[in-house]
């Protein structure tokens, strides 16, 4: 065992039988910073004194040693640290510490080093009787209670981890290809999407004021949180050509789902001058599969598919999350229209707690059966050209015949993207770039506006009245087709993940009732 | 002049005397897709017919040809097209057309080579006598009436993609750094921290409820729009180590100043196991001048610092928005104390509608004043140490007396950064990272908290009506030294632009009185 010299000032080395100053060449050397750094480190010089950040994870004693398991929310693995019994006060679980030692091969199994610790300074206090993520097995209900602790969780700290690399993957890939990253408002007067409930938003003051009189209100008119920026980014692309966005979007709705959240990400895209569906369906399914073969390889993407203690333990199976993965990777996905997953649910082997029928919207049981059958090595599926009725007033009617039972104008230039044993994670369209059939599409599905009476000759619609007069604008001076999509970034990360609610995926997740943090 | 063929197919080749189908290989060949790329395409094979898609900026009409000015988004400048006079019909200014024709060198000045079109399409037209953006001079406050429609004015345009850029370089940036990018919450039950006005956030059926009883709310709970992602952040540093984010913040404040939007966007980041303020300022630096060195040479960039016909002409002169970027990729920022500032504006050579005095905030003709007398070569400035009483609850006081007319406990440990001719635009601190001493600073705050009596010994905080609890139990496992930044995303891109207000780098700006669309 390797005797502690007295103890070092920080940072000093020692170095030919003395503590010297760090040189330096050491103060810009390859000394790792992280604990998933160190766990990959082989090559240390065993005199140099390092030192290490990270949490207790736990502690075994023993009369002249503590053994430390140190984390830090870099690596799901822990640090193993070799702590003499006079340096350990206060190396409770929790605990935030530093420790300066020496990184030397272990004689122990597990880990090819361990840290002699020569001094531990603790840096932040933890009582461990109350400390509320003892090592044992919590249920995600419980976990769900602290959600600005879970992070502390290996496993949660690994999704996050996971999130961000997504992020940057995507962020990457639409940079590649010119698509032009903005900031949609959270905040609008554009109410009636259709997209349901929506959030109400007003200043302090205006509270205990009569609904409905928004004359004196902060923004002198009613403003919401967004349901989409789908309307946004079309304004956008007419000016900057092909956008995309990944912000947040609010439902007001009361659902008590795994699939469901009050507030989540989307990541929307509009692709501007595209003449028809398939570059809307290409784009989506280039950027997933890109996505699958860059981090299919990563150490965050391998971290997710096996149990840590402690951790998230309410899985989908191993096996099943790497089908997932390697569905992703796969050519040509499925492409079918509603009208054939009709027919493939009417001629079903299963029976369905909800009847198929054609003119009403498919149930997630269907969605994943259709799922299941159609992928041919669970890729994910595309079902276009759903009835016009059950779709958004902006979609755009297919106009030929080609549809098996449809005829033109019962269905939409829609999909929905579907995937196997989970739901619909993204759904995109043509949108109606012509003022006439979008003012009577509106009209249609009873969104009142006074369009025609009220915009002022230049454009400017002020009138409070009427939300998306706007938007109707942007079809009246040079509108070129244009289609897009919007993907739920928390569902993906879901599915991808394993984990089987997005309450758990997002960090301080807001639901009907539930707003913590 | 160049004689038209006969009306071709879309993507058929005159070739060797007559029209071809596309090969695969000019299906996959380096054709532009914008008219950036157009630009700037010199080896074009005269006898293929390209197409391009964009917007009608401009018409002169002759007697045989029209010439056409043709904007995408992706440049600032305009592609001249020559179309035969029976193809014109419908290209008016705005309409949103798709050219097709041969790429030829030019005749004319201004550009090398010229679009001679064989066949317009009108994708779709506009009514040239109500296009509100017509070829001339538009206010700001005129276009700012039509947030829908601006994206299609050039410059506001170039001033999105840069925008894009610079979020794309600020993910890589972070992503290099290992620093986690976090989606932290909008919705919060968290209102107190102090920072200004919140919005409540309600669901549409409680908004004739009686204020104050949010029992039968939607969550249960009064809810808001976040004022600022810090809270949050700090909690994921304790799971993760480095942590960034770029999300949008609120407030509710009546400002109306060039500086203040009710929306925008924050870049905050949070550094975990970091022992002093010079690490965060580093980090600033670094962040800045990593964007000053990789975007000074982008073609956005040089698009910003000159004026467009029509474009936001209420910009700051060129030279000005030059020395702002040459200033960021300088080296060692100048960092001095709140003190010293107050010296430096007692002696000053100006007088000040706003009597500079120890103890009170700075005002912006202050900062103004400091920002252009201590910058060397019109680099940023730091101002640390602002006296505790000024400052958020969350700051670490100061411990030694080595800050001139401070005393311990008097200064935090914080810094504003300050950048010529402008004002603050990020701001960061160490934050109190022991229980006791942040209980105290809060209840000096005047923030309530009954912290004692009612967090359950596991930690778990749901009690309604003590929003931090879950903030200062942070303290109780493990807290770490830590310290972050925020910086207003919005005023960096107006500083760096020239633009003079953030109403108009924001696409659609939210302030007092104001929500359009």
């Amino acid at each position: 065992m390797f005797a502690a010299p007295p103890r070092p000032l920080a940072r000093f080395v020692f170095r030919r039988g003395s503590w010297q100053p760090p040189s330096p060449r050491a103060l810009l050397s390859t000394i790792p910073t992280s604990i998933a750094g160190f766990l990959e480190w082989q090559n240390s010089d065993a005199a140099d004194v390092v030192r290490v950040n990270g949490f207790v994870r736990s502690v075994r004693a023993q009369k002249k040693h503590h053994f430390v398991s140190l984390g830090d929310g870099s690596s799901l693995k822990s640090l193993q640290a070799v702590v003499p019994a006079d340096q350990a006060e206060g190396l409770t679980i929790g605990a935030a510490v530093r420790l300066h030692g020496c990184w030397v091969p272990s004689q122990g199994s597990g880990q090819s080093h361990e840290l002699q610790v020569l001094r531990a300074d603790v840096l932040g206090p933890s009582d461990a009787k109350t400390f509320p993520l003892q090592k044992k097995y919590q249920t995600p209900e419980y976990l769900r209670t602290m959600p600005h602790m879970r992070a502390r969780i290996p496993h949660n700290s690994a999704l996050l981890r996971f999130r961000s690399e997504t992020i940057s993957t995507l962020t990457q890939f639409f940079n590649d290809r010119q698509f032009i990253q903005t900031h949609t408002p959270i905040l609008t007067s554009s109410d009636c999407e259709g997209a349901g409930e929506v959030f109400h938003v007003t200043a302090g003051d205006e509270r205990q004021q009569e609904a409905g009189d928004t004359a004196k209100t902060f923004f002198r008119r009613a403003v919401y949180t967004t349901v989409s920026a789908q309307l946004h980014l079309e304004a956008l692309a007419q000016g900057l050509g092909n956008v995309w966005t990944l912000s947040p979007t609010f439902r007001a709705e009361q659902s008590d789902t795994p699939r469901h959240l009050s507030e989540f990400y989307m990541l929307e895209a509009e692709m501007s001058f595209t003449d028809n569906l398939s570059a809307v369906m290409d784009l989506v399914e280039d950027m997933l599969r890109h996505l699958g073969n860059k981090l299919a390889e990563s150490r965050v993407v391998s971290e997710l598919s096996f149990r840590t203690p402690g951790g998230l333990a309410d899985m989908a199976p191993v096996d099943q999350v790497e089908r997932r993965w390697s569905g992703l990777t796969r050519e040509a996905w499925p492409r079918i229209t509603y009208s054939e997953a009709i027919d493939i649910l009417d001629n079903a082997d299963e029976s369905f707690a909800h009847k198929p029928q054609w003119g009403k919207d498919l149930h997630t049981e269907h969605e994943r059966y259709i799922a299941s059958r159609v992928s041919n090595g669970d890729t994910p599926v595309f079902v276009t050209n759903y009835p016009r009725d059950i779709k958004a007033f902006y979609m755009k009617p297919n106009t030929e015949e080609s549809l098996g039972r449809s005829t033109p104008g019962e269905t939409v230039e829609c999909f929905d993207l579907l995937v196997p044993d989970f739901c619909e994670i993204a759904g995109g369209s043509m949108r109606e770039h012509r003022l006439g059939p979008l003012l009577a599409s509106m009209k249609r599905h009873g969104l009142e506006t006074s369009f025609e009476e009220v915009t002022a000759a230049d454009g400017s619609a002020q009138s409070p009245g009427n939300n998306l007069d706007w938007y109707l604008n942007l079809r009246r001076w040079g509108c070129p087709p244009h289609g897009g999509f919007g993907l739920g970034f928390d569902r993906l990360i879901c599915y991808l993940s394993g984990v089987q609610t997005i309450r758990d995926t997002t960090v301080f997740p807001r639901w009907y009732g539930r707003c913590d943090g």
